[in-house]
């Protein structure tokens, strides 16, 4: 058994999010484990970095799997590639050690998430960003995002209410970018909750619309409550961009 | 009556093409008139600088219509995107002088084909570019592309053999652009015959994949017949990035 790690990119619009749960029909880790079990004749299972909500992109998703091939990796990547609809790509194949694992190995993520904001419409990218019309204040925006970076308790961004195990995690970076009419926001950090993004997100976008002030952020962290945060933007905004390994992890390159 | 322009952008993927003709339904024109009829309470009939084929998209289309209107023109351009689909939308707007015409005072445009050139599938693509697998040879590609800037008989490179009228044109420049995965060809002219650009992106590619040399096009534009030049390039790769005006026909912005 080898065990491969291939970079994916996928438009997530059409799927039900990455992870196949119970009765969930047509999530991409679904359709990959059917694509790679046709290719290799056994069973395969694919295991992700983590899982991408229904509607989410990724530009870097990382995803590893054992199974018996003979020929070259780049002949594994070529038949999958084959095998794919259009909306699924595989970039790149690496033959990683026995114990690389997507999930486990990863120690870090970088998350985008892309606000249109122009009266403008996004025609081109009504798929890939969430509008907002009204001129957003930027500068409160990153006011406000000075109070995430650091080990906080992020309970407040976390939408799973039963969540049990500990929510805390650590932010590294929160960036701006912009780019005619987009505003781009990326988030760095070793992990993120179930929907934590795209809840800072609809979080700042309030900052930036002047319905909350930046200095209200701690007050936020402080309550650990869902309802003490913002809306929860919308996830065709949201791109996984790139996965973090260690260099240990990453030896099999 | 005043008559507008307004700058337009759509995504050409669902839609019959630019015109209105015969039977066609589902055009953009037809889409636009019908909206700004229901504006202005009577009807508009829409004028476009150019017909854009099925499928081939706009970032700078230019359009004009003559409305009776009392309100500011951003106040129509913003009712007028209030009520388009998502896929096409107003940018701007500018009240010219009564003769401007959105074709007849068009001195020249330029459009934009993009080819993915790349064994890696066009993810977030696939709709805005053609799918080269093997690398093109951009070097012989340009080679060839310096026989067509200047006036010549495009004949060769028109898809209507009934086309009557001239089929002279005068091409200014034909630029290329590599960014990232994506091969772009920029052209300039004064106008361009049916299905010009994507007959002559069809015969680069050819020349870029070592089917034809590049000294054979003289030859395939002194032949002056269809089926001299290459195949044409599908329409999801071409956009109309700008249409060019007289500095007089300008005169209302």
């Amino acid at each position: 058994m080898k065990n491969y790690k291939i970079l994916l990119a996928y438009d997530g619009g059409r799927y039900n999010g990455w992870q196949k749960q119970g009765n969930t029909e047509n999530t991409i880790q679904e359709r990959l484990e059917r694509i790679l079990s046709e290719i290799a004749g056994e069973e395969a299972e694919v295991f992700g970095s983590g899982r991408t909500d229904a509607g989410t992109h990724a530009t870097g998703q990382v995803m590893n799997f054992h199974i018996n091939w003979q020929a070259t990796a780049e002949e594994l990547l070529a038949a999958f590639n084959e095998k794919l609809p259009e909306d699924i790509a595989g970039l790149s194949i690496a033959e990683m050690p026995p114990r690389f694992h997507s999930r486990l190995s990863a120690k870090g993520k970088h998350y985008a998430y892309t606000i249109w904001n122009s009266k403008r419409p996004p025609v081109f990218w009504r798929k890939y960003a969430f509008w907002c019309k009204e001129a957003l204040d930027v500068e409160k925006m990153q006011a406000a995002a000075r109070f995430f970076p650091g080990e906080h308790d992020f309970k407040s961004f976390c939408a799973n209410k039963r969540m049990k195990k500990s929510t805390v995690r650590r932010l590294d970076e929160i960036g701006f970018e912009q780019k005619g009419d987009r505003l781009i926001l990326h988030f760095y950090g070793n992990g993120f909750l179930y929907q934590m993004v795209r809840i800072l997100v609809g979080t700042l976008i309030e900052v930036g619309e002047g319905k909350r002030q930046p200095e209200e952020m701690s007050e936020i962290l402080r309550e650990k409550s869902r309802e003490a945060a913002g809306f929860t933007a919308p996830s065709r905004g949201l791109c996984l961009r790139e996965v973090f390994y260690t260099e240990e992890a990453k030896g099999g390159e």
